[in-house]
């Protein structure tokens, strides 16, 4: 029925991000004219139980609980990654090792000295990979990214960042790995997000960014172990930076993942000599645009809101303001990535930006514990 | 892999509506626990090669251009019909008569008597129905109805209902099928939607709508027949009633194609002795809630977030603040018929509701031609 | 220190309203370049302690409780009525045979036929009058009026007026004058304001309205009388109209009072052929306007903040943003009347157009009576 | 009329802090019951023909071109200083040496060594003095003070304060004094409002800042200097800052006059453990509020609409919903200021504020320039 090449996937994890690849990859392999045929493999989970019943959910042909044969196995060209953040480094290792493809959830790794291991690794390999950073893959972020490259805002003055939830807001919660001193903490797990969005719509105009100062404060020092007991926690659960880009652009980022009431604050305002973005994730689907240029007496931040206009919305929804969902973020994100892997396009966000984010991060940390400005290496 | 039993489908048409119908199974099936095990059988369109074309993306075995002889053959469960609607009631009194279960595109005819006929067959053949009002299946609108029905708002005292888009705002846009005066118009073809909102959140508390006072405008009176010559228009570009439910409260709704800048406004605000709701599709994952017993001083709309708290949300994404995606609607609304088809529910929105909104949508133009106050038959 | 000439004004109330003029009496005596002195001369209030304790409050020289003496007194050149509305009637006549200028909270009378009593009486004494319709003089009004007038917005399409407020959501709350069958009621009190500002906004592009379509119901149908028995309610608690305007145009209104939750819902959208607009008095420093000649991919309604682009908000303050408040909104209105006066402009909201508001609330409460269109005359 | 005692005011300045002084005395004194009598004396301008149009339009009976006579005068008993920065110095010290008290525009001098000689001098002299803090005393924000000061939101996770305006966001805009390096910039013009925000809400329950990191920075590095050649700037465009309160809080500001498109984003979010706040001076009659005690389902930012039960919100207006314009609270900031002159209450924000305020500011800048956290002394 089509002569599309075949890639066949193996899934590690079922959980949040494991349906949500899982979706992505169902949604893609509709929506977009995607470049090969995907076929759902084998899907690995922690028991015989799990791994069948989300296989079977999931649409996978076969389930596993040994992880390490499944990524060996000859038949698969493409492992996604949605295991516990400490496992992400042995298994993107083996997968690269065999010679297959990765999609790794974020972070990459707890260190960044982790992340860069498997980056080489996988650029010794040849693999395609991707990290999953879910919110740059949004038309109205991807239109924002070009309005800012293109000039449309001209000269860029500022830019505003910001990740914040409340998912770690009750202090009665109790410790998680989230809260592990290895690659914990808020500005790791979410500031990231913000951090990747911002280095991703400033790179075009403004390169990377080159010093940051950070600001790393841990607000509810213990929890509850889980067992009776109370563990202290060491991670930070708001995370601030400022930021320096190459050309001299300046701005900051903020991770909270005890903003209470914030749901999904991902957020950025950018202002430049001829017009100005401002962009809230709890509204995902607009653009509030302000243009200098607009007559006297009618100026104000438009509300745009997604369309055909602004692919690939078109390939989702014929008509305008239909909305895309979280999922079909994720759907966007695996079309990208299968494009790259067939060689059609770059990496969008590879491990090699995996890195890059880490090391913003411990840059960051680093910075905050020594109270002082650091270069970005 | 899976011992449900299967459920064949057949799709006809491709279009934006097709392909939503696609995108739904797709999902629905990913989603949630089906009672069936889909399978995508067959893909009706209107040439060989657009067939195949939509058949192969939207994953579909077979295609074929003999939509009569698809609704016919045995192997088909369900027909899904997103043709043009005056095909609607041809082909949904085939497939009826062949035994199938139909899910039809909105509106079910573009006359009530045509949908009339059209649910009376299927109720004779038993045939479970469903028609796409696309709106009904979000979760906010579902705790909408929850919270008007339980009594949480008090007595309600007021209804206001509105779709307005701008698709045929412009005056140099074509003639098209949905200006033909069997059946179009913007109170047929949105303003039923606003019909169907309003009798969904209101029926349990409030009865049935059961007078109407209508009020349809054409104010775009000639537009371009394709062909370089004019074409008179006849249908309404907005249609306007009053509404009496029957329990006494009172309302009214909007229809309106023509309503500049606005692509999705399908909007509504309910209020009650006890609190009141304001919800609008442009942010379809929100819904705004007042309660008249917050505390002094603290009262105001709340802006509730769709989160895992509000059924089905949770099995697209576990946490909060993500978002639904129109698509994600159209699997939800998918999963409820199939549950209905399986007999582990009644059909949320069958033909005979798809009569019904046809019903209302004729009763409002009569009254708008007659200029007076029709009761609801 | 000014040879301005002087205006001697006797204020009749010191309620909600009777502040609200004294307020703005007093800004617009420092905010604008007034043709007139002011001299705060008279207020009459109900008792001698309440009078003399209001103009200590309010600036009055004198306190009165007679308020046909104080409207007979040759001192006086201008007289602000808001005592309760079925005083008005009695007074304004009373004011323009003693041959002064009349400003008179709205409704003008609880009757058209009243009203019209009033305004014959005013244009044959040669008074200038004026009805304190309170959100026509804001500065985003005017600035949507001239919009639609230039034909910016293109051919106007539809029109959608809301005034809704929750002061009469409680159903235990008394019966009051505002209950009264003569002249109360929704409509009357608060679509007024709806019907004002839909003439206001449309008139110059689209004519007076010309035919309209009630619906007026009673959801509370008892009160407490405030005895300790309970009063049957007969005016309406919500006052829906169908408008048509004199060149084609169609739109709608309402008046609510009770629509819990809303406190200033005076809400508009104008649907126009080149672009729209959206305003809610529940922020309105702000108008939100579509254009549709701007560029492919970045349209959207932009959110126009008032500013001293504007006018006459620089006179209040000379940077944008600052927002105007209700009271600046008064002082506005007086200072139209003022130079009306002065024979400067037209009288902007006369007796005349109250009239015709109460001519139009009655037309609809009849309409509404015999459930059939009925001209505006 | 009155037996209250007289207050002889004496205004320097006409311009739009002028204006606003003036407007705030006006309206001050008809709104609230104030503990004197209000005499508008002298207006202070540049020329006579400046002073005496001042002087007629907004009410003093008196004009003048000497300010320091009429800081003498002993007729006079409060001056108004809304002079250029860079003499409120001069002013107020001969001000508080003649005894008079003083109300001052911010900033209270160019330097915190300055504002120290200010605020000693009024304290030695017994003068009771005020600094303009426009924005403090808006019922929403005094609401949000009591709220975070009695645990309603729990305990205070993190804040995020923000003033942010476009005001110099023109790259061709002139060299103003507002760029001098003594004293000027974003951080010192507008910063400081986020500053001063920031410990009136914190203060009461997380006590002062203690230490602070800094980042100012120049965008726009040269200006047109108004005679044809081109002057350096050295001043922030933007100053951001790291906060750390006394109770161990923290939080961030940022003062940014270059925003494209921000007219008056002065705005604030605080978490705490049971609830959180979020505000914008963009519509500051309303303040955002979250619960944590919300029932499950129905949680979300709530949108308090300011009313009667804000004071002194009623006493502008007895209903809700119908909005305080930025001259109001200036009218509010003059009632406090004279309710501490006649010892009804303590000073709301005084000199010794005034040089909190720039004490913080400069920590600030100096901060930045060393690249490391200091502390506020």
């Amino acid at each position: 029925m089509t002569d599309k090449p075949r890639l066949r996937i193996c899934l590690i994890g079922s959980g949040f991000m494991g349906k949500a690849h899982a979706f992505g990859y169902t949604m893609a392999a509709r929506v977009f004219d995607l470049p090969y045929a995907l076929e759902f493999h084998t899907l690995v989970d922690i028991s015989d139980a799990a791994a069948q019943r989300a296989a079977d959910a999931l649409g996978f042909a076969h389930a596993a609980t040994d992880w390490k044969a499944a990524v060996a196995n000859p038949e698969i060209d493409l492992v996604s990654i949605t295991a516990p953040n400490a496992l992400h480094k042995e298994m993107a290792l083996a997968a690269v090792a065999a010679g297959k493809h990765v999609y790794c959830e974020k972070p990459l790794a707890p260190l960044a000295s982790d992340a860069l291991e498997m980056a080489e690794a996988a650029e010794d390999a040849g693999a395609r990979t991707q990290v999953g950073f879910n919110y740059l893959c949004n038309p109205m972020v991807a239109l924002a990214r070009e309005m800012i490259a293109s000039g449309e805002l001209g000269e860029i003055l500022g830019y505003r960042g910001l990740h914040a939830e409340d998912y770690m807001a009750d202090p009665t919660g109790s410790f998680t790995f989230r809260h592990d001193p290895a690659g914990g903490g808020a500005l790791a797990d979410i500031g990231s997000h913000a951090l990747a969005t911002a280095e991703f719509l400033m790179g075009p105009a403004a390169g990377p960014i080159k010093t940051v100062m950070g600001d790393c404060v841990t607000m509810i020092r213990e929890r509850p172990d889980g067992k009776g007991g109370i563990r202290k926690v060491e991670v930070d659960d708001i995370g601030r930076a400022f930021l320096r880009f190459s050309n001299g652009a300046t701005g900051s980022i903020e991770g909270n993942w005890i903003a209470t009431g914030r749901k999904m604050q991902h957020a950025f305002e950018v202002f430049g000599t001829r017009g100005a973005l401002a962009f809230n994730q709890e509204r995902f689907n607009e653009l509030h645009f302000y243009a200098t240029d607009d007559p006297h007496g009618r100026q104000g931040f438009r509300r745009i809101e997604a369309g055909p206009e602004h692919a690939p919305y078109g390939l989702f929804c014929v008509a305008p303001g239909h909305q895309l969902g979280f999922n079909d973020l994720k759907a966007i994100e695996v079309a990208g990535f299968l494009e790259a892997i067939a060689e059609m396009r770059p990496e969008p966000y590879n491990f090699r930006m995996g890195l890059r984010i880490q090391t913003l991060v411990e840059t960051i940390q680093v910075s905050s514990r020594e109270g002082r400005w650091l270069a970005v290496t």
